[in-house]
């Protein structure tokens, strides 16, 4: 039997196209593009390129808004710090939920020892950040408020078009990471009218550890890596341009696959979900019903650890995560099931679906067919459940 | 004719077998390392494969303090910054010199923004830093010193291992730039006795974007981009793992090479220099003599700009630079060859020829061949040159 890879979130194997331009360049091209001479020049051209290809997947209104990085991680650290740099004349006061990503509580922590002081904001049972909270929190030295469009662990999509509303009306810069967003869903920075937005190819069938921040001009964001004039001045250092011509091409396939893979996407996960519930006892499904990701099924398992669950579904060649593969190796329950409410327990016996452009019905099948005897087999291990059903 | 490519500092070809384990891994893998699952363990295995060809170029004691980023400016921004706020309670004070690379200058001005205070350090006219001046220049709150091992605009060598000893005396935290150094001549943190060491596989043959930091187990420094536990926490984000098969794969041909590459490189540029020297008169070999990298020549011309000399090499397929592209598309003139004395028109007429595993003796001839008489129709051109020549 095949692999059934439902681990988009950790990783996207390449898009055929993605593939193709990436070997394709490394046979053709090694300058750097910042060398005004015949072997500089087709680098600079790749990167335009390619700046182009990412500026129309989210509808930035000039190329030069996109600054290419290193990834998801260090995107939300340059808009996050560079930000706070950026703006520490105005004030040091910065507004968050408590769902974020890591990344974004993580520059956040580094930022409070620099004196700055974080508003990290409850999310109700779905996961949802409000708006009217939002404005309440607001102080005349806030400069930044950074909310995610969309959830990685449950995929609720968050309010940003109207957070960025009220970030506007006080005159305050708005962050929103994307990164499980963007290239899955339509993004569109101008609708959403948000100063800066993070996002990642490997969300999307590009590369791993290639990224960029939209970042609108006039917005006073300090670097975060500091060094020469490459991207405009916004971001120093050689440009990755191997990563950078995939990231292109996985925002142009993406964005004209998205109308086709929208659907399909959430047809399969519909399949997935209504598909196990009935078959086992006990679960919950995570994340908001309507407004979320198409291809990100959050399930909560009771009596079950979600790392045992994973592992002997990997033994059936089927490719899960618990969680966030960038929290791996950390113990601790999810932050983000836990602020939905989510007793630690629970949280534990979650596991994570992402389906991606190569998953079939077949796959989905399959799933519905091994899950539940996996999940009786360690349920049949637990104590508390044998336990609780003896009582029953 | 085919292209005579000298500007080995911008932009290496990828060597044949980076190549080769690039899109072989591009073919084979593409799980995130961080996943606990058979997607995820073939990419944890690469990892650890580069971080130990990494370790074996630099004689690391432990692969693990080899941290894994986007390139040599990430690399120093993160030493910099980052042993900044680790060593925040410590003091305030850092001591660098005035020719490091814009990355290390500029890192550094964003930390005046947060009230650190620098020393930057004259260079004598071989752009050699004093490390008596260095002693001189610690005070109880000097926290780091940041020194390149070798100059990318000049070559010079500094006695980095003088200046590790004396900053170990001190117990201050001691950081070498050895991007362009590190793959080229031999390099070993533990002879060198530095804490940190930042690098970049764009100099020998690996792909532009991706780089290490060497962090010496124990040394007090802060993550630059914050998130997720990968690199033994010390730099969130998912890896660029094609990057870094790359990266691994280039520093190991370089270990193995090496040997072969340094008596080559530099019996190529002193064909290069000597062949120079007599044929165009009023020109100036800069950097040190001797204790000096063997591939990179820097020669200021007078009476010409460095600029018009390049493009018309790339007229006749000759490849050179005028300084770091990183420093393209500034109009300024070189800090480094000011810091070292020269003149403003002598810096601006200087090329930067760097040579390559893949340059031939008949290169170098046709460089001395065809460069004299261009050199002369650009002194033809320039009205100073006539002046004092018709006076003369």
């Amino acid at each position: 039997m095949g692999l059934i890879y439902l681990d988009h979130l950790s990783a996207t194997p390449l898009h055929p196209k993605v593939k193709e331009a990436m070997i394709n360049y490394m046979e053709t091209v090694f300058g750097n593009p910042s060398s005004d001479h015949q072997v500089g020049h087709p680098a600079a051209q790749a990167l335009d390129k390619a700046r182009q290809q990412v500026a129309a997947l989210i509808n930035a209104a000039d190329p030069k808004e996109v600054v290419f990085n290193s990834g998801g991680t260090e995107s939300i650290n340059h808009a996050i710090k560079g930000a706070a740099i950026g703006l520490r004349e105005k004030g040091r006061h910065i507004i968050t939920s408590n769902i974020e990503h890591k990344a974004v509580l993580n520059s956040l922590r580094t930022l409070r020892l620099l004196d700055y002081r974080v508003t990290s904001l409850d999310v109700d049972h779905y996961g949802l950040v409000d708006p009217g909270a939002v404005e309440k929190a607001i102080t005349p030295d806030t400069i930044l408020i950074s909310v995610m469009l969309a959830n990685n662990e449950i995929g609720t999509i968050e309010p940003i078009a109207d957070i960025a509303r009220i970030a506007k009306k006080h005159n305050v810069v708005m962050h929103t990471d994307a990164v499980v967003a963007a290239g899955i869903i339509p993004v569109d920075v101008q609708q959403l009218g948000v100063n800066l937005l993070s996002l990642a190819a490997n969300q999307f069938y590009g590369p791993p550890g290639v990224g960029a921040l939209y970042l609108k001009k006039g917005t006073p964001v300090w670097p975060l890596i500091d060094g020469g004039l490459q991207e405009n001045k916004r971001r120093a250092g050689t440009e990755n341009l191997i990563g950078i011509v995939g990231l292109g091409m996985a925002a142009e396939m993406a964005r004209l696959e998205m109308p086709d893979r929208v659907p399909r996407l959430r047809a399969l996960k519909e399949r997935l979900a209504t598909g196990l519930s009935p078959r086992i006892p006990d679960i919950k499904i995570n994340g908001h019903p309507t407004q979320c990701l198409p291809h990100l099924l959050s399930m909560s398992v009771e009596y079950v650890e979600g790392e045992s669950l994973m592992l002997m579904l990997d033994d059936e060649n089927i490719i899960v995560a618990t969680r966030s593969a960038c929290a791996s190796g950390s113990l601790r329950a999810s932050h983000v099931l836990i602020g939905t409410g989510l007793d630690f327990a629970l949280a534990q016996g979650t596991l994570v679906f992402t389906l991606g452009r190569e998953n079939t019905e077949a796959d989905i099948d399959k799933v519905i067919e091994v899950m539940p005897g996996i999940v009786q087999t360690l349920r049949d291990m637990s104590p508390l459940y044998k336990k609780e059903h003896a009582a029953s």
